[in-house]
């Protein structure tokens, strides 16, 4: 029966059969602690303090698909972590190999640098993809902010009618809130995600004194010197200091998970409200299945959006939960450190899903510049009565000139640019051809395509900035 | 790959392998919508609009077991949620069995109705073993409560020693909490939980459709025989309308697990502070493997409290999402309701798991009345100084009084009793056998035991109540 | 300068000037604690532990306006809360008038238990506030659901048309969220907000040492008294103990404000998305000022609903602060405690505006029937291919009618009905009446109006029980 | 009444009178959109849209004095927010000086443009405070772990004593802690609070419109211009693009400020628990009226310390609020920029206070080396259990070493040392001067010392980088 309980995603779309979801599985988690004591054992091996026979035979030992997952995990119950019981298995399964290894694994660890430096390593793998996903979106948006950018469209403000804008500016926008979450992502994969290693309560006392017991120099010197080696076997920065209370890291991951796929939110929630029956703006990539109800066959739900949405909405509390993992009392916190966990991990496997969904809804994006430019209309020009209370204000005031055109546009007595022509107060004040001209929303675009060109270059700074990269 | 992407508790030790992590698992809940659409079915089947036969192969077909979990996640991603592909999947199953029966699969039915129906169903599962791992504490406490009411110990507010309490005054308040939460599990599984059918935007057509479709008369009537049916065949409350956006029991959800687990949460903290090396009152039930370190041989760790508080700083974010959840927008969310399904699970899986490890630990709580009356001396009398300025406040003013007392009690030149008997203010005023009753702190703990009482009575008439029930 | 450093509600529009902001300000607030200490004054008067003399004294110094507000919240820095400063500063008042009665206040109290009662009483008048505009609410959405149970409408399920609803079903889907939030304002404000009583640590030991003193008879018994005298004096509930770290009370708070701001904020989010400028179907009552852009005069910004949709964001956020209120350590938690008055006061103010500003909304929404119609024809009779697909599956076998029809739906190549009528493979089985009949929306509304009466009937029993109440 | 209603911090102990409260009061706020209006103004008066003398009207009448806040803040339920009827109260104060000038102000601006940008004003006020107050920390912080880099403690994990650590090395932890905060402000200040300028819906168009009317040549180009001379006005970065829907700025301060003050948490976590009576090895700095209580004379309470844990248990709610304002719809949320000012101004409040309470509480530390000694040497030895294990494991193997040393440490019989002297499996394997050795607590720190330089160092660089600053 336990080996059926399990969570494969059936209630998370948005991640279900991601990249993402596979780095973070529970068998991939147990290989990265697996790895971790190889990287441990590789390390003191390199410093003398494991002899290479050792080290050998806990690198071919440290194969998750040799363990059993499930009862590992009912057996953590006991330490309140999994790692006791997992170098219990660990070392059970190198004694087969070799006895006398056996004695070398784990050795002088403690539980937290075992599943705190997996955890770095796991989030810097899930945090690469995703910013591979960013890049596709960023250029997609590119693309779009490019080609777009002179394409009239409403904007919309407390769900009205606002002003005009492009459609080129509005995914220029979606583009700025790329290339924030791809500098957030990028800040953190490189310096910020480092390996840990302190022992028991920080001091590195159990990895010097074994050190000390082979015979290894150094004495308390040996503990800066496995931290370097250690750190440089997981491919992971090295710490100032070791950091098993310091919960920078986790804090940083839940911030930057909030923010990537709640900038991604906000062009998912544009889409849906672009692409809504009476709107028509905009529609996802069509795909086999996608976007189909149960029951209604002329359903073509905006699924991609949507998943995104129900990411962003949850990764805040993520974050939040892990800003509370900073308050760790002591030398470990006895229930802050074991709240990290799935929320980490939640986080980890929803950013990964909404940036690859999120690049599959770019990429493919359907615009329809028509029905933008029909809704435009819709009002009959009132969208523009922004424009025409600053050419009124200097003739009847300001004030005056407002009231005169929120009571025309308000009236509903017939389109706004006829019961303007209309008005009394306005007779010889615009002449027929300077209404047309000014009550054409494509002329009151403002900065809008200089703004497109600005965020555009930013993005090709970012780009080269890449380029550049090893 | 795919297929080894599951996540079985590594990272959650409070749920691993416990009940309710089986009871909410990826197979629990798929097995869970196909007993909603055999239940749908055999509603239909009463009412005449399915006919029998194919009731008995859409019974026989809905097995989970039959179906490919993993593939159903995956293909979960077109319509944004399992039922779509799910449907699929059963109708082939049952084309196998009865090929006309397939046409009745999941009739007039929409994905909401299929994924709600289930989750109450198992979240009503998972709170009646919330309710009896609750009882078992109330149990336990009720127990420590009469037996400790006499047994003093130090109060601590803020940090610091305060006035005495005994311990089954703490008992009795861990009680209370207890109490209220099964008051509140109770009223939630009993009216809580409907059923939830109202096909595709909460009228009922559909189903009214195919029974008119099926000359079974009724017309509109036939939306509510249905609900009525289909509430009964799952064993659940009937709601007065289909809730399909009116998310109210995903909210009281919410609300119920992180009151559930935030009231353990109290007693684990309380339990982890009282058994810190300093103060040593009390200590976990030993078990084998329970409570070790992976390096240090001398430590026996408060690990099943640990276990409590990493629910406890978790469920509360759960119930901030299922609470958000109440925003749905139109006649069916697009994000908010697909971001109710993994916090509603977890936080199942919380609940139950904290409930069960709690049940464990105060079923056999080790107490130390010897630890507690040491540490009630340790400040040589301080401990009562509230009382002796009460004392003290008819004859020197309270303002007084309190001040001499604590110049006393901070200064540290000795014991609180000694120095207080070299105060010169004091002379004459208090004789030495008076001093010596006045700083006895099991002479000063008020209404405790009265208090005691009072909670517990509350206790048996819960019980009683509870007997009471069929 | 300090004096100049307050919050009147600028940045809170929803609540900036309502009752509910006056109830809780920090002068509702001081109040509040000073009644509590007079309440405790007088029900120590009742037993004969305060002399009538000095409870005349304490009840006319208790006055907000007389002590200097700001100078006590500085002060209460130096205790963490405000209650020592200001029972110092109410000592001196009431020595001003009776020297004598200045021994006599907060005789044996507590700072937790003035705060904490205080803060009973404040929540208990911002929910009775609550429940009158609840009730606004449900009696304006009861006539709206009478009025348009048979007025048709686009039902939308993830941004799309789904199939038709009516507007009265809408408004009882409203109106039952309204329902579900006034049954747990009754049952919290009923029995949930209980005077809290405890001295230092719960064990009443000062109160009861303080009797003893007067010479009081009942020795531990008194504690039992004072609780229920004191309660008596407050108007609230007596608890069945102290409940100083059981913080039950502060966790129903925010449940309950959370569900309340909820429920309206999903009212809230429809009157939003039914009065976009593409959609029309609703406006929010008109009213001098309201709705107005600083800069746009066509703009009728929908802005009770946005404040509504403020609120709802917020309080889930103070429902969770509340919720980790429970994992109080010890007899008094050393921040956790502290960490509740401010999500506590923001809930109460949140919820107290929102109800006031939903009830404005409903009792003055416009309702566009014609606009809803117009809506529900866009799609050319395509929003009841659901029904077609169920007419069609006898004739076709269900997949290849939903096939079919979502075909002609999404081929845009015109008007779906004229389409449909073109579309070969149905050639011969509808006839043109058929087709037309089965095409109206209107009759496609399954149990609308059915649910909708079972909605006002549960209404009106509601109303029927509050008459009852005396 | 309603001037009655404020909220001066009487709640709030962490902040209330601090700098940060006046710094985002109501009344500070008010100044900063008047500062802001100002700004516009100025610049516009350099592009020559605004007359000179125009510009000396808005800028002498901008005065936060001259203006009804109580009034605003309710009238600011009309438009749902404070903007629009400020620019009226605004324009009514200019048309006194200058009726030609009143024209002139809030020229082309929206509510957005004035709301936002007043808000990054004053998050950069705050978050500059923020700095002074963490390197009062670092500086203090430093000393200490300078000073005790040998001070003998133990570490603790899981509320159980673990292995040895120094104070110095825990003050090391802390340091770090607020190095990383440091950096996360600086980074925020120096790059992060841009101006935010775009008009209605972020094109600029009414200020291109108003410098066309005005004559001012450029077209689109002025809305660039504009926004390089506004920012510059404001002393903020200029941002690349508009950002009134592009939250990111919102989002990261709720990410500093919840990390800020769960740095500062950590370490006041660590106080309190190092303060418990039992314990007794740290104690805040005593002042008059500092840690009292209202009854318990003796009580000397860690309150600064339960000051800041107040603030970060509500920061990472206000950080989730603040995350969630990404999620913002079209070109202005309808709700999701209201739920943004309050959350924001109670993070900046609480990061504010908490920091100046860390500040008072680190400078002033009491530390006692003697009970840190004192309660390292309560397990008789026991402490170092995990050394012996190392030790004994090459003559026993490991597992056998580490199960023969619980046995003894957790057996109870006395002391460890004396029970392990005298436990057969031992004789001969280590002589009495060894254990002596192997015993001494101080003697196992590992590299305790080396982190703490290692940490220092990192302190030093960052003082010298902060030096090099202009």
């Amino acid at each position: 029966m336990s080996n059926h309980a399990t969570d494969s995603g059936l209630l998370a779309p948005v991640w279900a059969g991601t990249d993402a979801a596979c780095l973070v599985s529970d068998e991939a988690w147990l290989q990265a602690m697996l790895d971790v004591e190889v990287a441990l054992a590789r390390a003191q091996a390199r410093l003398g303090v494991v002899p290479p026979s050792a080290l050998t035979a806990i690198a071919e030992a440290a194969r998750a698909d040799r363990l059993d997952l499930v009862d590992l995990a009912v057996r953590a119950r006991g330490a309140a972590n999994p790692v006791v019981a997992l170098v219990q298995a660990l070392t059970a399964q190198v004694a087969r190999i070799d006895p006398a290894a056996a004695e070398y694994v784990h050795r002088g660890g403690t539980s937290q640098d075992i599943l705190d430096s997996a955890a770095m390593v796991l989030a810097a793998r899930v945090l690469a993809g995703t910013e591979r996903d960013l890049l596709r979106c960023a250029d997609a948006l590119a693309g779009l902010a490019r080609e777009h950018r002179s394409t009239a469209m409403a904007g919309r403000t407390m769900a009205q009618h606002a002003v005009p804008i492009t459609f080129g500016l509005k995914a220029a926008g979606w583009l700025t809130l790329v290339l924030d979450a791809l500098d957030r992502v990028r800040q953190l994969t490189e310096s910020g995600l480092p390996a840990q290693l302190g022992g028991a309560a920080g001091t590195l006392a159990s990895y010097v004194e074994y050190a000390r017991i082979a015979g290894v120099p150094g004495g308390p010197n040996h503990g800066a010197d496995l931290m370097a080696a250690f750190a440089d076997e997981l491919g992971r920065p090295e710490p100032v200091a070791p950091w098993h209370t310091i919960r920078t890291p986790l804090a940083d991951i839940g911030a930057v998970v909030a923010f990537v796929t709640g900038a991604l939110g906000k062009l998912a929630l544009d889409v849906q409200g672009m692409s809504r029956t009476e709107v028509g703006e905009l529609a996802e990539p069509a795909a086999e299945g996608r976007g189909v109800s149960s029951a209604m066959p002329q359903k073509r739900n905006p699924v991609l959006a949507t998943l995104i949405v129900s990411a962003a909405r949850q990764t805040p509390l993520c974050a939040a939960a892990l800003s509370q993992a900073l308050l760790a009392e002591d030398e470990r916190s006895a229930g802050g450190w074991h709240a990290e966990w799935q929320p980490l991990r939640e986080a980890l496997r929803l950013v990964g899903g909404a940036a690859a969904t999120a690049a599959d809804l770019c990429e493919g994006l359907q615009v329809f510049p028509d029905r933008m430019r029909a809704n435009l209309d819709l009002t009959g020009g009132a969208v523009v009565s922004e424009r025409l209370g600053a050419v009124l204000a200097p003739m009847l005031g300001k004030a005056t000139a407002k009231k005169l055109l929120g009571g025309v546009a308000l009236a509903g007595t017939g389109p706004f640019a006829q019961t303007l022509s209309a008005t009394p107060e306005l007779a010889g004040r615009l002449d027929a051809g300077e209404l047309v001209e000014l009550l054409d929303p494509t002329r009151y675009l403002g900065s809008a395509q200089l703004i497109v060109e600005r965020v555009v270059a930013r993005y090709e700074s970012v780009l080269t900035c890449d380029l550049g990269r090893p």
